[in-house]
Formats: C-alpha cells, structure tokens, sequence
C-alpha cells in the first residue's frame, strides 16, 4: 500500500538497505563495549526481538580491540558508532564492522573524514552520515529554531559531497532532532534532494511513557510518505523494547509481517455490561507463545462486535449475561458468560498445537 | 507549523470545533451511565485531564434520563453516542446534549434520520456524522479490504447529501476503522471532499500496549497533514490515559501547548559510564507537580549533551565521575557524580516554589 520511495541499495555485511529491500530494523547496545560477555548476551535478544544491525560505541582503543572479540561471538553486522576519531572508525572497519556510523562535524581534520572513507571503501563498509541536530547546536545556539532545518540540510549537502568526490556511495542519510516538526521537515527535505537510503531516528525522546508516542508520530508520518528505509526507536530504557516498538509502527502500517497475533479490543464504553478489559487482558495471557498472526477480537456490544468478528479469526462479543464466539466471521458458539472464557481458551488452545 | 486545513466552525455547546479553533481532544465515559455519581467523577476527572467534550452511551430510555441528570452536574458539553434508536437521539438532544455521535447506517428508517436532523437543528446542536467500519462490514463480508475505503467514503458522500438537503451544516464527519492505511487513506478523502470539521480516531486497537503505538501513527500522520479538529484515542483501558495520549500526539506536532515539563534524556549507549536511565527517572518524580513547561535534558556524554543543554531550562550531562549542570545552556556548576542528584533537585525546586 505504501509507496515507498525508490533508493540505490546500500551494503552493510549481510544486510542489503534500500527500497529493494525490507525496512531494516536497528537497536544499539547499552553497555560499555569493553563488557564483551554482556554486550554479545544484548546483540543476541536484540536480534532475537527482530534487530537486523545492532551499533556500538566505542569511543577508546580497548573499545574497538572489544568490538572486534564481539564480532566474532554473534551472527548479525554490526555497527561501530564514531564520534571525533578517525582512528577508532579505522579501528572498527578493520576490525569488521559492517557499517560505521558517523558525524563528520565532530571529525575535525577534513583529512581524517577522506582516510576513513577510503578505508570504508577498501572494506566495502557502509557508512551513515548521521547528523544531529544536538551535535550542531553549539553552532546554532543564536539560530532561531525555524532555521535549524535548513542548516541541518545544508551541513547534509556538504557532508555527501565529501564523500560523492571520492566517488563512494554505500552511503545511508540521517538527521536527527529530538523535535517532530524538524525531523519531519528535514527528512522530508533529503528525501527529495538524495536517492541514497535514510535511516529514520528521533532522537533523546527520554523515557519509555514519554518517547513511544512522538516517536510513532515521527516516523510514522515519514515512513507512511515512503521514506525510510533503516530505523532505530531511541528510549532511555531497555533496547529490546526499542525494537519491539519499530516493529509496532512498521506493523501498523503493513511494513513489516508481524507474526505475533494481534488483539483487537473496542474501548468500551456504557454499553457494556461487563468487564470486558479484564477479559481481554486475561485473552492476551493465552495469546503469548503463539507464533503465528492470528487475529483476535474482543467487542462489548452488537454495534461493532459482528463486524470485528468478520475480520477475526477468533472473536468475542458480548451482550448481557450472553457471549457470542465467532470463528472467521461465522457464530459458532452463545454460551453463558460465566462460560464465555473457557470456551475461548478452548478455540485458542487449538492454535497452540 | 502546521497549517490545517479549512473547516466552517461547528458548535457544540460551548465548544467550537474546526480550524480556526485548537483540537478539541474527547474521550468516551465507560461505566453504565445509569451509574451516575460515577459517571459525573469520571467526566469530571477527564476534563481535568484535558477532555473538553465527553460522550456517554444512551442505549435505553433510563440511560437517556440519566444523561439528563449527569448534564445537571458537569460543566463541560456531552455527547450522545446514538446507535439504532432516533427516540435516544432526539430524548438526548431535548435533554441538553451539546452534540450527538450518529451513524446513520444503523437507523434502519430514513425518515428518523429526518427527525433527528430537525430536533438537532432546533435545538442547536452539533451532529458528527461516524462511520465505523466495523459497522458497515456485514455489507461488506465479501467485498475485498482494497475496495473498504471507496464504500465508506461513498457512504459518508450518501450521509452528508441528506444532512444537506435538510439544510443542516453543524456537521463533523468521522471515518473509523482498526487498520491504520485505511483510516488515513479515508480521512484524507473525505478532507478533500467536505469542509466540515473531521473527528479523528482509530478504533478497537485494543489494550494500551497495543493501541497507543499505532493510534499515534495513525493520527500522527493525519494530524501533520492538517487534517483533524477533534480527536479520540480509544484504548482498552482507563479513558484518563486516552485524553494524556491524544494530549501527547497533539503536543509532539506543536497543536497542543502542554503546561507539564518535558524530560530529554539520551538513550544511553556504551559511551555511557553511570546509570542515567535511573536517574532520569529520579528527575521525572522531581518533575511531578510542576504545572509549567519546563524543558530538562539528562544526557550521558559529550557528543550531544552540550547541545541538548543549549535548548534546554536544566540540563545534566554526565562525564566520568563527573556531572555538568547547565542552565538555559550555560554551565553552571561541575559537580562530582554523587552529588549530581542533589544538585539537579535545588535547580528543580525552585521552580515548584
């Protein structure tokens, strides 16, 4: 349904990244590099929950001699983030990282940002050009907001022209800001100017309560306009809830095949007659562990519930004292409603054989 | 930033909605409304919340006459949510309701949908025309997902013509469906055909969990595009949490000014040498209270901490050992990491004071 919008395709390792290809889900690690065991045991539930790259810091020597024990012990490319030194994204590329990513506004010797493309090249590793709007502030801190967008735009145009001239371009695009506006309007702006992929970000968005919802709207609103091929969900909490996030706004809007099964529950409201929340979340205990998409619906009334169910490979809809349970849109079963959960377990059970 | 799109204003009660007013953001009572002492706690505690209009359920004649006792005793409009019955519709509307939620597809008579017109129209009251598509969908059992928006709008077309042929204008038109493309491919066609005011919402997307990642999408992307006036979010779960998610996705575009302070936090990464994600939420309780939009960063190193402080009221930015507070962008105090806390709380509370 979504058109998305047509890229060259970039190589990270295994990874193909482009309009070709699936969006590719990110996460980065939270521990420090040097605490190899516990960095593997991260990159492997990340994988496990769905990431496909996985990024790392490694701001010292021992973080990058880290990286390289790490790249051994797990099955997926992983990123090395790069922040003020050449010699660590040299480090990391010969080490065998898959992608770097980096800032060129923090590499201060114009010199430094050739070497690391040429090794980039020679290894055939992807880079990101990962500007954000934090790291350019101090420049723009008397900028009036209006215009950070268009600096940001301009310092991208500057940056990718650095590298076209040394004709490489496994290159991936981000500008990140921990405004929504901004990261629109911005990622709206290089999606125009450049074919290259962009990896969608919003960035500093705090904790989970606070950083789920702009996050959704963020990227929901670029990914449904068709750009994005590469995204990372960033929440001041567990990494793997950053994936299984990506995952839900990919979902949504039918960019990524989900198979978890999805629980449809209407809101309900003075029409319904019973404690149809508590049902639902009791419903939800039996759907873990099932494996495949089935779609689930629990509905309060005749209003909307028949026709959830047609829908539904499994539905529930209540009336007073009754429960209708519909399989694939048919009425299979009205049962008593101190009956109703035992029957819907029953119809579930069966999908965990 | 957002330019919305053009509406005629509709009035409910005291409430005007269309774009030349802000979002007006709703939700939805969902106890018995024969309940009501808990009834008039529960509006009163969304208005609180940032509810400027509620719907309550009027199935039978007893909820309607309870509709008008709970009128008695709230200060914000109420909306009656109509479904089958015009005697409930035009029962409501005599009793005082600001507006009335009708999907004329399930009042079998034409005729009734007539009358109802004209008590609304007498009574100066508002209509929102609400197609769900879950209600429709026995029509459409067979009819391929593809085909599902065409027939909405086509029926939202059929809806509207007998609205106008009664020359009745204080219209809002809602399309609902549980499926994110179709809610926004539908909304967009009806923002291009009609100038009434749009009611947003995704509907049935089930527990908080579940809903609130693509409701925000869904809305998100609408809401960027200038289209909505009014929004819902429905959450299987306590509506209180509805009215702080609508808030959020109306906050996170600039089309809601919210009083609470907001709290940046990086998502932390091996660069990251003390445990900020705790902190930022000892700062997040600090923060309760507070009834002014203040702006607080809590960021783990050097590469955007500076930044973020630049745009920042407070800001912490952690270094090894060592923590710098800023305010308003300018350093004020480099303390060691065990005092940091502390520190960052006399900032804070001088602004509870």
């Amino acid at each position: 349904m979504i058109k998305r919008r047509k890229t060259v395709t970039v190589t990270a390792g295994s990874v193909k990244i482009g309009s070709k290809y699936p969006l590719v889900i990110q996460s980065m690690v939270k521990l420090p590099t040097t605490d190899v065991a516990r960095c593997v045991k991260q990159i492997n539930s990340l994988s496990e929950a769905g990431a496909k790259l996985v990024r790392l810091a490694v701001p010292t020597r021992n973080d990058t001699l880290a990286f390289a024990k790490i790249l051994q012990k797990v099955k997926i490319p992983l990123i090395a983030d790069i922040h003020f030194s050449a010699e660590r994204a040299i480090e990391a590329i010969e080490a065998g990282a898959a992608k770097i990513r980096l800032n060129p506004g923090n590499i201060k010797n114009k010199n430094d940002i050739n070497r690391i493309i040429d090794c980039a090249k020679s290894h055939k590793v992807a880079v990101r050009i990962g500007i954000n709007e934090a790291s350019i502030r101090n420049l723009l801190r008397d900028t009036p907001k209006r215009h950070r967008t268009n600096l940001m735009i301009k310092k991208m145009q500057d940056y990718v022209q650095i590298f076209e001239k040394r004709r490489f371009n496994n290159i991936v695009l981000s500008v990140k800001s921990s405004d929504v506006a901004r990261t629109i309007e911005s990622n709206q702006a290089i999606a125009e100017k450049f074919d290259y992929p962009i990896h969608l970000g919003l960035t500093h968005t705090g904790l989970a309560e606070d950083a789920i919802v702009p996050a959704s709207v963020a990227l929901g609103t670029l990914l449904q306009q068709g750009i994005g091929d590469t995204i990372r969900i960033s929440i001041a909490g567990d990494p793997v809830q950053e994936v299984e996030i990506a995952k839900q706004i990919l979902a949504s809007l039918g960019l990524y095949k989900s198979r978890e099964p999805q629980l449809i529950v209407c809101p309900t409201c003075g029409r319904c007659q019973w404690d149809l929340i508590v049902f639902a979340q009791r419903v939800k205990k039996l759907l873990k562990g099932i494996k495949e998409p089935l779609r689930v619906a629990v509905m309060g009334c005749v209003v909307n519930g028949p026709g959830e169910a047609a829908d539904a490979d499994i539905a529930v809809c209540a009336a007073a004292g009754k429960g209708f349970i519909y399989k694939k849109g048919k009425k299979i079963a009205t049962v008593r409603q101190d009956r109703l959960f035992a029957t819907v377990r029953k119809e579930i059970w069966r999908y965990k054989l």
